[in-house]
């Protein structure tokens, strides 16, 4: 974690400075769909290998992944969630929502979707605030900071 | 939107594509926090002119801020979230909430807290799914892409 995170007081820039990347992100992504190992990830991504073992290192040093060893002749590492990594799986629904919303395929039959297993529906996430029980965006929010207090723009 | 992105049947990988960097998450937290203006993004971010330049063009271009002159003489243009932006919101509190637990600041009272304006309780997002009320992660999910079914490493 840089320095200049250290000190930041914003929850979204603290966050970012883990994961504030498309290919942390896809990784991660990889990873919850249960791929775990470094030719896996590079042939799904078709990322360099330098910039895949240093996106794996970076979320193993800020605790979203850990390495564990799966052959020792030859020694073989793989890379599995850990309980921040896996506290990540809630962020990709919302971006995967977002973007079958805003990004639309030309052919919608062709995306990935996502069902509840037993249940067999697809899928909807929404963010509600468990205190009130309302959608994200549906009531006025404040900012508060020490005694400084700045109200949200309403969606 | 790049041709490698028009054909990505991931909905994640085609949010990235298009706001898939720490400073276009910022500029979108900063533009539901009020701001609309290059000078005021500038400062807050303390980002380069030209960076911001080019972030603040991508939105516009991919549809979650629009530009609007504001000012004929001197011409002055602000940066106003369009519904795609303002649907952006919750994607921001749960990138904040995994924040405020994963990456603590040393004194949690100066971090940012969000409330609820009216009922003065503070937010608590969390990312359910609409169909079975369940939080995202505490069941099995598969994914579906045509004929191809894939379940999911369970939190």
């Amino acid at each position: 974690m840089s320095k200049k995170i250290v000190n930041d007081t914003c929850p979204v820039a603290r966050s970012l400075s883990v994961f504030g990347d498309t290919w942390s992100i896809l990784i991660l992504r990889d990873a919850h769909a249960g791929f775990t190992r470094f030719d896996q990830f590079r042939k799904r991504l078709n990322i360099a290998p330098t910039m895949l073992t240093k996106r794996l290192n970076d979320l193993v040093e800020n605790g979203l992944l850990t390495k564990r060893r799966y052959s020792e002749n030859p020694p073989r590492e793989e890379y599995l969630l850990t309980q921040a990594g896996r506290d990540f799986l809630p962020i990709l629904f919302v971006i995967a929502d977002w973007g079958s919303k805003h990004v639309p395929h030309q052919n919608p039959d062709l995306m990935h979707q996502f069902y509840d297993d037993q249940q067999g529906t697809m899928i909807e996430p929404v963010v509600i605030d468990q205190q009130t029980g309302a959608k994200i965006g549906t009531r006025k929010i404040s900012i508060h900071q020490g005694h400084y207090v700045q109200k949200l723009e309403k969606s």
